[in-house]
């Protein structure tokens, strides 16, 4: 099948010149459209960037890629990140890869051959390496790319320190943290790393868990916590890194006869709709999800216009006080 | 700007022959076909179908419609519409009302001049008339809609049949009927007419009480079931409209001193996930959503064969019994 280069060198002119001519760029004159034109039809050349031209708004779309559908997490910065592309006057192409590789490589591929104005790559598991050769700006949320244009964090670290500083006013001694997965980096490990500052500072005893990443797939933590508690009997504190974690944690003790807030105090993270949804509802660090969304989709819109874009943007996350501390 | 009409006058072709050149579609001449592209060309027309001509994945694009994203039903839906639509090679374009009039219009101009190859409209408040000109595939989801190709719903009635038979088996005498919306016409209504019908036949007091289309927008029934526990408190068994409904059903009654299910017993609607996050868990009827989705993207693919699709499917319910019954 022709190429851009063959209609560049049946017209003799440049691959940028055939571009803009089929991009309705820049001033082309009468002559060269039409030369351009008749070497497109010569070489039966079927550009897949001509879509953008004709109606500009086909390609004003922005591919979200996300390891889960059904999660309150990803449903509430899906949400968001709609709102923001419609400010954007960008849509958007949802794609679940469902923490699997050759899913997250065909979306990306699909993203590449319709010519997105950009992906949003939120918290995964997959490898990075097939990043290195995507030409469109790349925003990451909540997920560690070497390759990405930008990546858009909440401050993990300090909702780590203030779960702590807020257990601690709660007068927990002995906490569990539950906030990172084994065996995969994410920015929300940092969580652990603020958590346990603060807990080292005021002489709490704290158990740092790493929740297994198979757990991850299917959202069901009940026997992970059943043994955790178990194993540790005089825990009076919990930091989940989930409030999906937390409404499961506050399952388990209501079978175990522990009772949420006086007996064992209980912070999530997040802010999704499931922490007002539980019995009691679940305190919790909010993660600014409308403003990183937003910022996200405003990254993608800078970079292409060319401008410059910071490399990380980190937003404050707050303490939401509920029943469980 | 010339018209895909302009272009069969200046070629004295027919416009169904102009718009096979453009797809590729069928057998057509290179003389015809040099022909459409030198008209094209003399008339600087600028196709909208190039698109999905040139490269076939460009529209092969669903736009799916819902009044929510940051709910549980939704995201459930909508997790299970990218699955399906991953089987039939299609892309999800999604958008979110928000049950506003004008936001709907908009994507539906957007849907169409994206020439998408469906569009799926899930359950939302919006009216009906603007579908009339829609020449795409229009699926709805548990929705009223006169102009739409088909409509894909669980069956509403047994739902609510299925709920009061179980009320009745937990030994309730006295229950409330929180299954519809008021000022809305939803396929959802039924399921009051079937928890009606078996509640006579067993003898059980039946209160209907329809929820205010106001409160869907926030999700934030609380107030409203506090209201109805005061104003009936003999009630021992709630048949709740969604699960988010049963789960601050849940809230309410734990704050009043209501122990469920000793005192009362609660069933919802949809089993999403936030059934198996509450404490206690909740019995639920379970829409078949995954095979629903799976039916509307599938009847998508049906009317772009131009296959006769059945313009109503109607699928079974479950009940899942869980620990508020």
């Amino acid at each position: 099948m022709a190429t851009l280069k063959d209609v560049a060198r049946e017209t003799e002119l440049t691959v940028s010149t055939v571009s803009r001519v089929l991009n309705n760029r820049g001033y082309i004159s009468e002559e060269t459209r039409n030369k351009v034109y008749a070497a497109m039809k010569k070489l039966n050349y079927q550009p897949n960037e001509l879509a953008r031209s004709l109606s500009k708004r086909t390609t004003n779309t922005v591919g979200v890629i996300v390891p889960h559908l059904d999660h309150p997490y990803f449903s509430k910065l899906i949400s968001n990140l709609e709102t923001a592309a419609y400010e954007y006057h960008y849509k958007l192409l949802l794609f679940n890869s469902k923490d699997k590789d050759e899913k997250e490589t065909e979306y990306l591929e699909m993203c590449k051959s319709n010519r997105v104005a950009g992906i949003i790559l939120c918290s995964g598991t997959v490898g990075t390496e097939k990043f290195e050769e995507i030409n469109v700006p790349l925003i990451t949320i909540e997920r560690n790319l070497e390759h990405g244009t930008a990546s858009v964090e909440c401050d993990n670290k300090q909702g780590g320190r203030m779960a702590a500083a807020h257990l601690a006013e709660c007068g927990c001694r002995n906490v569990i943290d539950m906030s990172g997965l084994k065996d995969m980096s994410m920015p929300a490990d940092q969580r652990a790393e603020g958590f346990a500052e603060v807990c080292k500072k005021k002489g709490i005893q704290n158990t740092e868990i790493k929740i297994d990443s198979k757990l991850y797939a299917t959202l069901d933590y009940r026997e992970y916590i059943e043994q955790v508690l178990l194993d540790h009997p005089q825990t009076d504190g919990i930091f989940a890194s989930s409030d999906v974690i937390a409404a499961q944690v506050i399952q388990v003790c209501a079978k175990r006869g522990i009772e949420i807030p006086k007996q064992l105090k209980l912070i999530g993270f997040d802010d999704v709709n499931i922490a007002s949804l539980t019995t009691p509802s679940i305190t919790t660090i909010k993660q600014p999800i409308k403003e990183m969304a937003h910022i996200a989709m405003s990254l993608i819109a800078s970079a292409n216009k060319n401008q410059m874009v910071p490399s990380r943007t980190t937003l404050p996350v707050t303490l939401v006080k509920r029943e469980t501390t």
